[in-house]
């Protein structure tokens, strides 16, 4: 059976490898995949920037689609013929992460989507969507549901105002969900190409960060100076003084991602005064994405998808998204 | 000054009285009034069936709208021109309701709607979305309040399925609200035009209870046997054992009505083994009341209004509510 | 091995089985089991009142406590000598109840607690707090859980005032934990005498619900006129009523009980007015669970038990706890 | 009548000034004042570090206590007789602080609570504890409150662990509270001494943090590896980074204060994998409040005062507070 294989750090170590077809166990479901996507954890993996207790050779890639083809005994979740997507947290079903569900990652320790047949645990799937191909399900696991969770933690509602620091995978769905959720939605980024995208897909205003590197005020403005109710911070760094200044009284920060840098300040007086919860998020319970998954069923949502790439093409994806001009999510088509 | 006073119980002593033009005190607001509309509370009042300290004669009607024409001293939450309603619950500005701001409603113990011109403490009155008439306005304070609060305390959200048991003022806000969170709406009526229209408002599937008395297992089998999220349940009496049946696990019953009977029958059973929550909930706070005139703004929602009657014609307009046939709400035009 | 099964329904079907040594398999925990204990639940299942899939002869009682002797593969979460207690809803981890976790209750329909060897999934047990015997331990899975989860949901803390309707297991857990969380307790009783000891473990009124059957306004005198904060219903039927008298503005009553009648009538004006928030309550999740072990531990707790019996008394010890004199939990000791 | 002055910005201007007798206006109460206590907050004031809109002269410090000698018309709040403190933020009633409630503190902007008699708004004032003198009530208003706001966003309860960074007011009033809610409490020091003292109060374990710098993981350690439900940040600079080391999974982390410094250090990483939730926490409403002051009373709960000044002893009172080695509160005792 295909599959791609990182067998050392570094890009140029995805190789595709033949490797015999796996049989489900007890509990276990065995996937033909049909899709992938790729988020920034992947490229720490490949990267070799991450460390718990990877091992390689390693199947890369967390976000994946398939059909199940065979369940194994004691699987009361899926039959044959179902559309899944993996759940990257694993064992996560519900409440809070315990200890012996820590590092049970899907992509990195525990293999990856990029294999054409992969067992999992009945707990590590969820359904897809039933209006959604497998390429577009594949996008959901990681991006999709962080998005949802922050907007979830932050109780975001009809007449509220989200503020959203680019247009990458996480920040698009955030868009979209906070679109259906009845909130508005502000947009930053240094393309205006991008925030004319964005506002196409619902949102109401546009600020280039690039051209206003003091942004905190000027999102505040946008909001009639009371300021937003929720920021799903992704960048880190330096743009975490700026939130606080976008952000309401008894506003809301959402802590996803630290792509401008992982040591931010914070600037205590400002988040005292204002009385901010800055919460800190990674992905969410598999109970969180089952919600999801009724929710954009529900709405009929679709997922932003930039460019899809072949199977074969694994690296071009890579470079393809370490150079940070896509819009929305890089997915894989296994059968391109 | 043009005014309407209940001179003795029952609709027959709704009689027209010409009142002294009144004077904005320090922290009052002099308002026009331009419009009122009808609740099930201000029938009660007139019938004699409210006996929380109400003294005759008074002007009757909780809701109402209107534009300030002066205020007073010490006044920062208003200026002359603002469009504004009534804020019912008088003195609750948020979170508890305080043994000192019980019964100082609106329309009861306190003077009401139903005169062209008004004084009103500033936290007695909540600004009118911009996007409204005063006479549609006018429909907000009591019906829509209460049916934002319920959505609210039971936190309903996109994906989830709201159940709403006819087609009344509170029912039909609950159904434009719970659209606007992205949620999916079943409704209850005795009459298949009214399902109609209700369907035309957004809800997804309509129930004729008349033919259906045992309506809680078909709502159940709407949503996959699953039961809904949240229901709205102005009816009370032996409604609440069908809406138990309705609800999920875990779901939330939000009390607020009892049209069908004070005296209802709680399955206990049922409600234990279903961890259900049954919220009793009396309109809400000036705070809740301004997040949601803020949320009826950024989404342009318009209220769903029945029939208009002129200032003159009260009689006929509370005789048309207690006919029980509209769908919507019952309001009064004073410039008609 | 020595056991006691359930052959028939009615507790002269209680008859000693001599069953083979269980092996365990994958994810299992094989225990030697020392102790039980009794709840209404059990007597309902021996009398043949519950009818979810119970199939006969089953061995019967879900409390249990003993000591690992060996473990299945897979199995991180405990190893030979570790002192544990059965969780009695199985596979309930966390968060909402699931679909698929229904009717997998220890004690009916899977095997219960009165047998000398027991194989359990390690998810259906949990520690037991170090400073207990296991006689003490095996009082805890559902009394003190429910009595844990109703002061959870109600965020029972320092200050406020809990009212509890009797002194069997359940009430008594709720006094204990209730002054653990630094609460004020009011406990009705019909018999003085059980009133005197209830306040001997910190109870600080105590109301004879006998002499007073109108006890609603009592309580509320009790507490300067505002109403408990919440109240563990463990009665139902007629009580509720007086608990909606006895609990305050925006109160809570934790549904858990219905000894006195499974139908209850509820006022919803009282209801509605005073925002009660009514909750239904089953037992809990493990994660509850294990909350409350750690805090059973770190506040040194001892469950109050009223009386012992020896594992061949099992017929006695129902018979004990129908009579209802009970102060406490009655237990099983397996060594006696 | 007596009273002490800011008359420019620097503790050599605290000067005594006889200024006329105060009388109530409508909803407003006249009360002798008989103790206040002192917060870094009067100190940065006296420094002039503080700058929203104080003008100068102004009677300085936030908290005070006395007995109400008079009310104004329309107070239904108080009546000769009552013993009460000021209330910090003035016009907070409940809910979210509300923009036109900021900048209202009394202790400046308004005047506070050096001086024999004092008019307040009844919102502004709040009962003391019955068994507390108004020497030990003058504690409470901003310190107290505090302590209590950060554990009552913690949802702290029976069986978790709280770690206090020092031990001025807010951290030993957050080691009663603590203790009252049935949680162990970690106490950090630079003083062996003071280690002992907290424990005396109550606290399980002390730890020197100037022979422990990387206190996080020792912290950890001391909660069997797993970390604080919840940490009471008094510092803010570089403890953030250990607060987090210290804190466990979903743990909270309540920013209440800055004496390390304003611009801390966060390592988002942490924070993110963490899923922390560090909520600015500025003292509490009215609602929150009176909670307190009923926990206080009910547990008869009593302040750790650290060392008593007279009236005319400000000026040493406030060099001893800037010295920093109090140990619980330090109070003014305007009859000694």
């Amino acid at each position: 059976m295909r599959s791609i294989q990182l067998t050392a750090f570094g890009p140029d170590h995805l190789d595709p490898v033949d490797l015999p077809a796996p049989r489900p166990g007890p509990g276990e479901v065995l996937v033909r995949m049909e899709a992938a996507s790729l988020n920034f954890r992947d490229q720490m993996l490949v990267n070799g920037d991450l460390y718990r207790g990877v091992q390689l050779p390693i199947v890369p890639v967390s976000d994946g689609a398939g059909t199940v083809l065979e369940v194994g005994e004691a699987v009361a979740r899926f039959k044959p013929g179902d559309r899944v997507t993996t759940f990257y947290k694993s064992r996560w079903i519900a409440g809070s992460m315990r200890p012996e569900w820590e590092g049970m990652e899907i992509g990195g320790p525990f293999d990856g989507a990029m294999r054409e047949l992969a067992c999992f645990d009945q707990y590590s799937l969820t359904r897809a969507p039933t209006h959604l191909s497998s390429l577009q399900a594949a996008t959901l696991p990681i991006a999709a549901l962080t998005a949802w969770q922050a907007l979830e933690q932050a109780h975001v509602t009809t007449g509220q105002t989200v503020l959203l620091l680019g247009t990458g995978g996480v920040s698009l769905f955030a868009l979209q969900f906070a679109r259906l959720r009845g909130a508005r939605v502000i947009v930053l980024s240094s393309s205006d190409g991008k925030l004319e995208r964005a506002k196409a897909l619902g949102a109401h205003v546009g600020i280039n960060y690039a051209k206003h590197p003091q942004w905190g005020p000027l999102v505040r403005e946008a909001t009639g100076g009371i300021g937003v109710d929720a920021v799903v911070e992704t960048v880190g760094g330096g743009s975490l003084a700026q939130s606080l200044e976008a952000v309401r009284m008894h506003g809301f920060i959402g802590l996803v991602g630290f792509v401008g840098g992982s040591d931010a300040n914070l600037p205590l007086t400002r988040a005292i005064l204002k009385r901010v919860q800055l919460q800190g998020i990674s992905v969410a319970s598999l109970e969180a994405h089952e919600r999801m998954v009724t929710a954009i069923e529900a709405c009929g949502m679709e997922p932003v998808i930039d460019r899809i790439f072949g199977f074969g093409q694994l690296r071009e994806a890579f470079a393809y998204l370490a150079a940070g001009q896509h819009f929305g999510k890089v997915a894989i088509d296994f059968r391109a």
